[in-house]
């Protein structure tokens, strides 16, 4: 019916492609009657000549029906689900999902594993010991119902044509497509079946968006592309020139949100968790309930002992500390007017938090705290950073990327924080 | 030193590719470092966003490096070459290499088969009984020095880095590059040695580019590749609206070249096969020869007969006729104002005379002979097409094509000829 350089041959003549276009050739592709080097060229000249609303929709639909759908429709409680772009020291989801559903949301929360300087959900919750990312959907749906939350990996049925896809984009220089990047996150959404999403932009150094256009761009199209499949989206263009919180890593994220579902934890965190939950919660249809009380009176934090219980965790249990820490003072006496989010997390990677390749571990209690954010008042000598590391060798190089990832200004220099909620969209 | 994806997103941000990067991918993809899937990535990047003079004369270096050049220079006799990109009734390099060869100047062309609606050189000389296409470098060397002309197979030496890109482009939407075009026939032509090349860029619906600018900007950036590498090249922006001559097919085209050597022949394939011949003499320093005194006294004619005897073939055996011919007549009285090169290809390769695919035979006694050219007067019912095909079944499809390719005018309307010879680039 189509033949691969016909499609690729209209998208590079600046055409639109059909609806049957797109259709066949997701489906051709996963099957492997269309080539990579006949995709790959096809995904250049969609990064290179774009795609419009219907076309990117389209190609969301055909990829989600590459594989299952997951239907939570059964469900005694509406569901609600949050998806990052990724940041650093985003350890967000760790108190948002069981304060949603301490909310008496459900909260099916597929999450990835960290690549490069941004860390991955799971990695962190694999630093408590005896927890268990892989759930098979019976699990996880039985969990949904007992606990109300649930974090765990993505199964492989969900959207195989996005998974070879985002193989392919690696290699071949076009992750960088706005239509690409919002369909690959949406399919894997909307299959998975969440009544309602709540997307955190992420924008400025540390994230994949530096720049608040194209974070604006991407936030639009993918709210687009839920409503378009009638999941009610929307999203939160939220800063990342400033890491969240106070940490960077594994373990030491999981530390400091138990601390916010103690009631306690950095004002940042709190502030961007609230503020997604109450999303979530409206796009539920619950946004009548408050969730700061349920993060005052204990349910969030019954609700996440559960929750980390029922996949075999121990939320008792002391959390994995590196072998080696080491601390960096500061060189002079002012107001940190600065700290870079990449520069974090790259030393944070370096520290051996993160993996270079997919198939690299990663260290449970490695990663970088702060003692100050922007803003702060900073005395000579004081400590900056402490890393933290099993391997003494990296800190070194982990130490180079945060030489040049801060200023500290004169004590009366004005500082005008960021805000951390841009926007929203939807 | 370099890797694929930084050489693809340089390409991909409109960056120019450095030398380095150039060298490198050209040498990794040809050596298997580099993917298909990432080679059609910076294709298609290419194809879309452009490349400068530098970068395309480094792309064209670096795929001769790739390879074997061939050195013509302890010739007792200059070289000159010439190449067509392809039209359809183009047997012109048939008359035109001996030509030349008889005024002085030797001849290496290297040739190709045909695929699709325009016929191969190489086809065509194959329905002479006994000749053979390949040759070693040293018989070609022999006959050079013997004969003066050597129309033959490109051996797999000569820049192989081509030979596997336009592989990858022909499935992968990337043929239409016109940096990636020039560098493909120049490539070869400059590592095959040749010290003046005359290039015959065909414009019109029965040629790769179908308009004027297009084929301007392949001619001129050839041009250009052809001096950055020391050869003498000039180029020739020529009429395919209209089919050469009277012929379309492989033995029917040898028959009417025949008729060229024996100082007859079509009108255009003469002037063309003159203009050709007076670039490339001058090319080699030879201007002062004039070669229709050549085709005049017989001398073009010895070089031929020499030529294909050299390469096994008997200049006297009667060439193969189709087992079946059908005639079409005129429906009405008036004035040819069209014949569409395009539909007279694609009727010529639907009877047999081309390959839909690069394993597929070509019949030696297919195709078309056209019985009018445009301006020609017509009364109905005279023969205006005659279909040449061993297999009768052929014949409908290759009339369905002809059926909208030409128009008779009443006979009193004006027809302004198009001219054969566009404009000279070099």
């Amino acid at each position: 019916m189509h033949d691969a350089v016909e499609v690729i041959a209209a998208k590079r003549d600046r055409l639109e492609l059909s609806d049957s276009q797109i259709d066949w050739v997701i489906d051709a592709y996963t099957r492997g009657g269309v080539a990579d080097e006949q995709m790959s060229a096809l995904l250049m000249a969609i990064l290179l000549n774009g795609m419009g609303r219907r076309e990117v929709s389209r190609w969301t639909g055909a990829m989600i029906a590459s594989g299952e759908r997951m239907d939570f429709s059964g469900l005694s409680r509406p569901t609600a689900d949050k998806h990052s772009t990724g940041g650093v020291g985003d350890k967000i989801t760790l108190p948002l999902a069981p304060l949603v559903a301490a909310c008496g949301v459900a909260v099916p929360q597929l999450s990835g594993r960290g690549l490069g300087h941004t860390g991955g959900t799971l990695d962190k919750l694999e630093s408590i010991p005896g927890w268990r990312a892989g759930l098979s959907n019976q699990e996880m749906l039985a969990q949904l119902e007992s606990v109300g939350a649930v974090i765990c990996a993505a199964g492989d049925g969900l959207a195989p044509a996005d998974k070879k896809l985002y193989a392919l984009r690696d290699v071949t220089g076009t992750v960088e497509a706005i239509p690409l990047i919002a369909s690959s996150i949406m399919s894997k959404k909307i299959a998975e079946g969440t009544g309602a999403l709540v997307l955190d932009v992420k924008v400025g150094t540390g994230a994949f968006m530096k720049d608040l256009d194209a974070a604006r761009e991407l936030a639009e199209t993918m709210v687009a592309l839920g409503q378009d499949a009638g999941v009610r989206t929307v999203a939160l263009l939220t800063d990342m020139t400033t890491p969240l919180g106070y940490t960077a890593g594994n373990g030491i994220e999981v530390a400091e949100s138990v601390e916010v579902l103690a009631g306690g934890g950095p004002a940042d965190v709190v502030e961007l968790t609230l503020a997604l939950a109450r999303e979530m919660l409206t796009g539920a249809g619950r946004g009548d309930v408050d969730p700061a009380d349920k993060l005052a009176d204990g349910t969030a934090m019954d609700t996440w002992r559960q929750m980390i219980r029922a996949q075999g965790g121990d939320p008792d249990a002391p959390l994995p500390t590196a072998r080696e820490t080491h601390t960096v003072t500061a060189p002079a006496t002012g107001t940190l007017t600065r700290l870079d989010a990449m520069a974090v997390g790259l030393a944070a990677w370096r520290l051996g938090a993160g993996r270079a390749r997919k198939e690299d571990p990663v260290q449970a209690g490695a990663g970088v705290t702060w003692h100050a954010r922007p803003g702060d008042p900073i005395t000579t000598g004081q400590p900056l950073f402490t890393l933290h590391t099993d391997d003494p060798d990296r800190i070194d190089r982990a130490q180079t990327s945060l030489d040049h990832g801060y200023d500290i200004a004169p004590t009366d220099t004005p500082y005008q924080p960021t805000p951390l909620i841009h926007d929203r969209i939807g």
